[in-house]
């Protein structure tokens, strides 16, 4: 350590050993790399890279890859980033296209917020969560309170604050589906709280095995883990599956007799490429109605979105989560931890009440948002097929079929070979076969243990967003190579 | 406890206690009370309360007290917002007044960050952290690097993030001064580390006295506590002050002797009314200039933000920090950590770009941009002395000049009578009086005990943003109907 360094306060060795402890491989080390390859390339100076183009599948970021955005929520925005606009309707509309419900809109929600750039309450602007009570009331047939909807900075915000309040000291346990979304696990390291694993059922659709859930749960109490809570990712990421509604009802259940608050991650909701989306509110609404008074201490906090689905506005960071059956006191703790960072975006909130409520039939915008919204959606599912199609050919890789969300899980089988190549440069196969892929095709994947996986098994995680298929072949290309070159 | 109550999984006697030990007043109870009276008069139910509109004086929320926003930055943002607008540059300069310069940033911004619905890095856009780099060369006279610049959603996230790295157990203690902006202790406490409180002094225009910092730091230490951070708000909040050149390089060589963090929080560093702003980043580098090799070991983190100033874009939640003499391993773990909330709110950080590179004299937006500035600082600046001119007035109020920020902080002396009045209502005196001011008049503001004051003292913190002076007439009615009643 140099003289300065050592007079220095802060050194690996004395920040937050928690911190530390949080993994997040979404972002990590191959992430880092492939922004270096596309700068790279954008300066002109591709060198001996075997690519033209980075293919960034290792994150849901759509608009990134070119996901258009849906013209009616950003020609509203507009206006609310600049109202002087709604002062010459007549040049938007006849010069510039918007309709009159774009401007109506626009109009309503500056009378909500004041100005886009004014801090609204804690908790959101109150007509706002009006908005999203009203959607989850039509999705789901049972009423929604706005007063029990919390807008947040995107989904991810939402969960850091439930696990902020509910992990109350270093044997508070959180049961976490495994594979998972490592926003969970890195927030439970930071919060020096346990990650309780349950895994997922691959070879039925990544589904839950309440059996699973069960053992996990006796075993985390035997080890003194004081379990209290259960998190669910459905439509699941990075599993690429959407649940059964009976394994909803089971996970329901099974909350209810061990008094466990469920956790919803509803962030695909509208990802759903099989069946159709069943939320855990309406779930657990239907038990309640079914055998009243038998569920009423269900715990529910759910969460959802703009960053997903056909909206895709990550950027923006708009999002909210609904407590259903929480405690009045604890709820106002919530709010408490909420004001200190004062509130989420307000644009933010302002796209999180357009995506609940969008422009409906008979509206002057509705045939072009159909349009839009219903292309990204077969667009999306098309692809999905195509990748899956492609991974069905591909020796030695199996993959569930694509029911929700946005990403393939697909396991791959490498051979012992392969395993002591990798080995000798210190990773984990799945991390050399993902990074062998990186620097022989540009496509950027997770590798499966950053979600975590059965010991033994091999995984990683594509999100099929890209256009084209033309990144599908590079990987097809490498594969095979890769097979080849280890047999 | 009710029976569905016992059945549950959280109450306030088991989540998180950290979390129930924060407090954050600014949005309190009191603030909670005035959005009733509000919304009650937003209803027209007027009913009994003596007054027809509510001034929110407890927060800086410019933009909700009508402050307007800058035209420049608002017209480039609906261009981000839509940039199908961009297509059309003839209507929206014949017809929309948008500058060329208008259409050349957005077109600049869009390339930078692709879409504002897209993700971008964690710590934010490459070109727009190039942006803040230049701004803060500009400004300090001395190169700044933007892999050192993290972008944050406020500056409230920045020190949210700073805290999480420095405080690796229950001992560690960071200097905040009092009083302070109460996202210090409320963030200290959720991590269950120590606020080592240093007072100010009220009597030289709350400045930092080393004396005072000095025996904090011995006591601190004396009680087991390791001190690794000092914190310093200036110009200050609450108390409406800057501090002078001789007491931030008396800090910054008191931090390199301690090895303590350097944490600036200058979000107010254009709301300065007397002298100019010097940056911490500034006396660093002259001090290190003046004796090479001496101060190489400082750690430095100024943060800055798009919410205050005359910008006053609170609700888009833009902000940066930069990190001046950290250890790279450390910056890693940093990155790591926002890196879990994925990036900060991206139209945000065109608008930080837009405040760190706002029009230039010769520019087509220049003139208004100039006019629309000035002209909110001058407001700013003369209600500022307005209501301190009023506080002079008042009997049993002293207040400092204001030199800085958007707030006052006067000392205010009450009777006896009061002091029991307030003790029967299970309040602080200062609470107390805070509370019927908000009964009686309608103005928010927030009581001395929200931010920390020497024992035996009683504040209140006020913000001068409201426009008009009618408000500060009640204010004025109100103390002297409060005096009598209780003399």
């Amino acid at each position: 350590m140099s003289v300065t360094a050592q007079l220095k306060s802060l050194s690996l060795d004395n920040i937050n050993p928690h911190v530390k402890e949080a993994k997040y491989a979404v972002r990590g080390e191959l992430a880092v790399r492939s922004e270096k390859y596309r700068a790279q390339l954008n300066k002109g100076e591709k060198g001996n890279l075997p690519f033209d183009t980075v293919i960034s599948a290792n994150i849901g970021n759509p608009q990134q890859l070119d996901q258009k955005p849906i013209t009616f929520f950003r020609q509203v925005a507009s206006l609310l980033e600049n109202p002087l606009l709604l002062e010459k309707p007549e040049v938007l509309k006849e010069h510039l296209g918007y309709k009159d419900d774009v401007i109506a809109r626009a109009q309503k929600l500056i009378k909500d917020v004041k100005s886009v750039g004014a801090y609204s309450q804690s908790h959101g602007a109150p007509a706002i969560r009006q908005s999203v009570a009203d959607f989850i009331e039509r999705r789901d047939g049972y009423p929604s309170d706005p007063e029990h909807i919390y807008m947040s900075g995107g989904a991810s915000s939402g969960v850091n604050t439930l696990l902020h309040i509910i992990c109350s000291k270093p044997e508070t346990g959180i049961l976490i589906p495994i594979p998972q979304y490592p926003l969970y696990t890195a927030t439970l390291a930071v919060l020096n709280a346990r990650c309780v694993p349950y895994y997922l059922e691959e070879g039925k659709g990544w589904g839950t095995d309440l059996n699973a859930i069960k053992e996990s749960l006796e075993k985390a109490k035997q080890e003194g883990t004081d379990v209290r809570a259960i998190a669910v990712i459905n439509p699941g990421n990075p599993t690429g599956s959407t649940l059964s509604p009976e394994d909803i009802t089971a996970v329901l259940k099974f909350a209810a007799e061990e008094k466990l608050v469920v956790i919803a991650d509803e962030v695909y909701q509208t990802n759903v490429f099989a069946g159709s989306f069943v939320s855990f509110k309406k779930g657990l609404r239907d038990l309640q109605k079914a055998e009243p008074g038998k569920y009423d201490n269900v715990e529910l906090a759910s969460l959802h979105s703009i960053s997903k689905g056909m909206v895709g506005e990550c950027g923006h960071r708009g999002g909210y989560f609904e407590l259903v059956g929480f405690d009045s006191e604890v709820a106002a703790e919530i709010y408490k931890f909420i004001s200190i960072q004062l509130c989420p975006p307000v644009i933010g909130q302002c796209i999180v009440e357009m995506m609940c409520n969008p422009p409906r039939e008979g509206d002057p915008s509705y045939e072009l948002y159909h349009k839009e919204y219903y292309g990204i959606f077969e667009g999306l599912k098309k692809r999905a097929f195509a990748l899956y199609d492609a991974f069905e050919e591909m020796e030695g890789v199996e993959c569930q079929p694509p029911t929700g969300s946005m990403y393939l899980f697909p396991t791959i089988h490498v051979s012992p070979k392969a395993v002591e190549a990798a080995k000798s440069e210190g990773r984990t196969p799945d991390e050399f076969y993902v990074s062998r892929l990186l620097d022989a095709t540009g496509v950027c994947m997770v590798p499966g243990s950053g979600f975590g996986q059965k010991e033994g098994t091999l995984h990683f995680r594509t999100t099929f967003l890209a256009p084209g298929t033309d990144w599908v072949g590079r990987i097809t290309k490498f594969h095979k190579e890769f097979m080849d070159e280890f047999r």
